[in-house]
Order: structure tokens, then sequence, then C-alpha cells
């Protein structure tokens, strides 16, 4: 077929498939010891418990959970995750929440919400490459806010507001993917108030919100959201599974009209049985030993990444230590070239992530992320032995 | 909260929450006899065979189910569904084609491909409501193309296309949503044949396509495109059941790649637990039977109201006549009003869709449309009584 068939599709700049989802196909060979996915330990998958959910929602209510549902989301469910953002200290009524196809949806949903072409937005740099990819579709221009080990600085958004009149922050508070980094509980309610001041809208993404193995909770910014600024994001692809594709925003009424709108344009519904499944499983096994298994698990896997990190990393890198998630963020000598050492990784059979396709705006080389949720402690071991073998050998 | 508080979220002409589904929550009520919406009919859906593949696939294969999946969707699906397309006269490898939440995702996916602002669309006129609000997120404009008894008349489209510089033509070849036409199989190769010369791409949704209980089949536009300028979509709703959102796209290779890079930032990809289950469900049962038991109880439907209106409607009143799908389309005297007619019909428990909203350029209010494929035909006697009562008091 001639290249210029359809010479009237858009050509959206900088969109290509992502890198990590490439990476992804090389490292499926099971001999591969893989850090590059942000997948969860799917040995942790409630299996059993959610194959009894599925059965009993299709032999009590089958044909309402295979028809058409609407666009809002199954009303049970919505009622749950209402509930359990209390636990997170959000208060949210269910007609707030919006339920969606995973949470990458609602960026999808925010993009079309608010974004023109040449729009502005605000981001941690780096910041979650999807996130990234999302937003381009929609032609934004990403400008960074500064950070440091407590997350973004909220001191210096004003100037930025002023200067860029952003149309939105995209914020990630907790164990931030790539870094690891929490947002502390003071710039959180400082951000409220800025964003409250400023009329700014904040996008709050919060999938791993449940995954904190040390260290204490922190209210989340939509917590101080009385003016109704924040959207506040989050998954159950990291509490149960990410394969039954559930996410939820909640939005602050106004908005929430305009996204229900778009989200029925976009698929008319989330599947009517992931969601009937999911909160059949909900409501039926308790949650508090399945998220401490999930924590335990993790909080061990990343202790010995760390403590191997320690062991094997030449001097000139230093890496994050999260309290929670999946992911830390790895940064070596101001030359070195995290493509070339995928490469010599690679044929190590280990693989991760980059740096560069995180950063939206200016950004180095010299950092790539490790996940350490997918790999047992063994194998996370090896993999660092190797991976530490080739800095040495830089 | 004050309105202006979200001041630079984008206003886009035209796009309200869908009539359909605003009529659908007042019709939720047991009396009201709804000829509105477009839901299968539930007491057809093979939900223990449905249970089984559930129970299966997370006995079998648990992990996998649950966890992420590719952007492309479940490679044994996809294959599956290039292997049917070709007892459609379409050929289609695995590659091309692309798993999406529903067929509603397809339209996102492409106007997310096609359009910036105030871009051209061909479509028939009137067409399917949830097509025109996919198109207005993206700000297009609609042009519509002539149609008679036969569908859309494609000598039209040079004229057009030389005119608008369209950046697709929408069509939906059989039963369409909201007339019940279908196009011709001399107009399908012609229109193959103009839109090869032209360079124009064609989404061609076909929903309905196995839904046909009278004539026979008659190949897609896809079956004559050699040139790869259409994109083909449909959706499991029909033939298994809506509440897993499961729809495709058979796109040419070029035009594959750049939507699955949209697909990816759109949602990651459907749900892989509903894939699988699909899959599973399709692989175990024997299809045609259960198709053979929907056309049949659709025919019947559809012979019952046919019938019905044809004693009840007084003088003034024409109708389509379908040969598959789950809708007619009634065209009352030039003075009629279909949103006043709606009303008194709610006030006696009957409920339609108005034909404004069909339109997405001019079009009368004098028509409108019914679904014959969710009553019993006890139900379709009883409604149409009192619909004929009310057209025949006007």
């Amino acid at each position: 077929m001639p290249a210029a068939s359809h010479p009237f599709a858009r050509r959206i700049g900088g969109l290509q498939p992502s890198t990590i989802r490439e990476i992804l196909k090389v490292t499926a060979r099971p001999e591969v010891i893989s850090f590059a996915g942000g997948l969860p330990a799917p040995e942790l998958f409630p299996v059993e418990a959610v194959r009894e959910a599925a059965d009993q929602v299709l032999a009590e209510g089958g044909q309402g959970a295979l028809q058409y549902g609407p666009s809002e989301g199954y009303l049970p469910l919505r009622e749950w995750i209402a509930a359990e953002l209390g636990s997170r200290a959000i208060h949210a009524a269910a007609s707030e929440i919006l339920v969606t196809v995973g949470s990458q949806q609602v960026l999808d949903l925010v993009g079309k919400l608010f974004l023109d072409p040449g729009d502005v937005i605000l981001t941690e740099n780096p910041t979650y490459l999807a996130a990234i990819q999302a937003f381009q579709v929609f032609e934004a221009t990403f400008v960074p806010v500064p950070t440091d080990a407590q997350g973004l600085v909220p001191e210096a958004l004003p100037e930025l507001i002023r200067r860029h009149r952003p149309k939105f922050l995209y914020t990630i508070p907790n164990f931030q993917n790539p870094t690891g980094i929490t947002l502390s509980a003071a710039r959180r309610q400082t951000l409220a108030r800025i964003a409250a001041e400023h009329r700014l809208a904040v996008v709050e993404d919060d999938p791993y919100g449940k995954l904190r193995y040390r260290g204490t909770d922190i209210a989340p910014v939509k917590h101080w959201d009385e003016a109704g600024q924040v959207l506040y994001a989050s998954t159950f692809s990291k509490t149960i599974a990410p394969g039954l594709r559930l996410g939820w925003v909640a939005a602050p009424a106004e908005l929430f009209c305009r996204l229900l709108v778009l989200k029925q344009a976009a698929d008319l519904h989330t599947s009517s049985f992931d969601q009937r499944v999911a909160h059949r499983y909900l409501t039926s096994n308790p949650q508090a030993p399945h998220l401490e298994r999930i924590r335990h698990a993790y909080g061990e896997r990343y202790a010995v990444m760390d403590q191997a990190l320690g062991c094997e990393l030449p001097a000139g890198f230093t890496w994050t230590r999260p309290e929670g998630g999946m992911f830390l963020w790895v940064s070596g000598p101001a030359e070195l070239d995290s493509l070339k050492l995928l490469e010599r990784s690679i044929a190590e059979n280990v693989a991760f992530v980059p740096g560069r396709d995180f950063f939206p705006a200016e950004g180095g080389c010299n950092h790539f992320r490790l996940n350490f949720s997918n790999s047992s402690p063994e194998r996370i071991r090896e993999g660092v032995r190797r991976l530490g073998a080739i800095c040495r050998s830089l």
C-alpha cells in the first residue's frame, strides 16, 4: 500500500508506541529478568476469589451483567468506591465517581475535557510515560514543575501559572512513577491552597496509594480540596488485578457531568461484567489481609533490590528509596547513556526502562527506572548482580 | 461551586448527554414499553455458556487473564476474528485486527486519527447518534450524503469530496441505525471504487450484519477494498452480549499502527478477562444455532411490529422494512413534532427516540426510531396499539 494512501490522517508530533511496551515484547522470553514493565505480581492476584465472584454474578444476575449499563458505571461499585475513598480521607459521593477503563482512561477523558492544541500542562519531570502519551494525542505542551526529594515544589506554581496559563497540573503524589518519590503532607496542603487561589485544576493520579510498605499514609491533595479543583484518579489494577481494566475518577460535580458525556462518546461504558465481578469480589472478601500480603511482598522485594543495588552499583550511581509502589529510579553519572546500557543489559537477559522517555521536557539520559513488584527476590538479586557488573565495566 | 471555577475546560459545541440515554432513565420503570433503547434481547444472552467459559478461563490461566495484556488485543481472539471475517467475505490478517471497548471505541480512535477542529466527515443523514457524539468531541463538521431506499448514493461522492475535502466517510451499510436501510451490493462496489480513486477513507460500521432475518447477506464494502481505504468495525455486542464491551476494527496496516498507539494512550488495552472469556465461549460453543435463535426472534418481533404499525398508524405515516438489525424508522406527516409525540407517549407508558438527534445536518422533526429487539411480541403489539391511538388523535 502506498505510504500516501491516507494523506488526511493527523500527524501527531512525538506520539510513538511506548518504549516500555516495545521492550516488554523483547522481554517476554522467560529467561529475561525484567525490571522494565509496571506489572503487579500475578501470583498475588486473588484468582480463586475472582472466579467465585464471576460465577455468582452470572448465576444470580447474568442477564444484567451482560447487558448495556449506565455510562457512569455500576452504581453499587460507585457506592463501594465512594465509601472506600473515606478511608483515604476523601469525601466524595457515589454521584461524583465515574468508572473508567483503568485509570489510564481518566487521562484520555481529562485530555479531551481540557486540551486544545498547544495548551500547557504542568507535570513533574520525569513523569508517567503513558500520561505523556495520553496528553500528546491532544497536542499538549509540557512545562515541568521544579521537584526535589519531597516531590514537586508548590511554591513554584504561582509564577508558572502566571507565565504559562496551564490548563491543569498532572501529579502522582504517592510513590511517583517513575521516581518513587512521595509528595510531603505539608506540600499537599499548600498545593490545594494554591490551586484554589489560582483556580488551577489538579489531576491527582493515585494508582499506588494502597501499596505503602513503610511509613504512614498521607492524605491526598483531594482531601484538602474545598474549592472543587482536584480530579482524583485511582484504579483496581494494583489492588485486585489490571486485566479487569477498572479505574475511576472522583470529580467535582461540574466537571463530572462533562466527563460523563466524554465517557459516553468514548466507549458508552466500562464492562458491566467486570464491574459486577469486582463489586462482588470486594464485598465478599475482606480487603485488609489481601492488601497486607501485597504490601509485604512488595516491601520485601524493594528491600532486596535496595540492598542489592548498594552491593553491586559502582560509585556515581544513586537511587531513590520509595516507601511504597512498584518502582525506584536510578541516576548514573552525567555521561551515562541508559539506552546503550539497556542494549548491553538485554544481551545479559536483564531489562529496565531508560529514563529519557519519562521526561516530557528537558531531562538527562543518565537515569533509568527499575520495577521490583514483578520479580521474585532471587531474580531481583541475580538481575541486579548482572546489571551491576555491566555498570562497573562502563 | 461557582460556575466559573473551571474556566479552562473546553466548551464543545453541541455535545450533550445523549437523548436516548436520558430517555432510557425515564423508561427504566417496568410498566413502560420501550422502543427507545438499542438493547439486544437479554433472554437470548448465552449466560450459562459464558459462565462456563469464565470459570474455565480462571481455572486454567487465571493469572494471565487478570494481568496486563497487549494493546492490540488477545492474540487468539484476534485470530478468531480474522477467521470469522472470512465468512463475511473480508480477507484480514489477525495482525490487522485491533480489539476495542465495543465498536463505539473505534469511532473515538478514528476521530483522534483523522480529525482536527472543523474537519469534514461525510455521513448518512440521519446516522448513528453516538457516532455524531464521538466525532463532535473532535469538533467535526458533518456533511450529509444523499440517500434513498438503497442507502447512500455513491455517485454523489466525487462532487462532495471535491467541494468539502472530507477526512472520511462514516457509513453503516447493514440495517442502518436509525433507518434500518441496507446499502445495495452494487453501491458497495461503486463506493469502494470511488474511495480508491479519490483516496477517501471509509469507516464501515457493521454492528448488525449478523442479524439478518430475511434476504441474503451482501458482502461488506471492505470486501471490495483493494486500495486499503476501508476501516471495518464490528462488535460482539449483538452476537454475544454488550456488557462485555468487546468490539474490533480491521484496519489497513498503515492505519493499524497509528490506531494502536491511540488505543494504548486511551486505555492501554481492552479487558484481558473479557477477551479470554469471549474467546473461550466462541471456541467452545457453535455459533450458528445461537445466531439463528437471535435472528429468528428479531425477525418475528420485526414482523409483529410491521404488522401492528400497518393496523394502527393512520394515513400519512410510513416506515422502513429492514431485513435485519434492531430498528425501523417511522416518518409522519411533515407537521409532526416527534418530541411532543414522545411526551404524550411517555404519559401512556410507551417510549421511542425522536428523529431529530439522528440528523447531524438538516433533518425534519417528523421522524422517530423504533427498536423491536428488546420487547416481546405481546408488548410490541400493545405498545404500537397505544402509539397508534395517540397518532390517530393528533
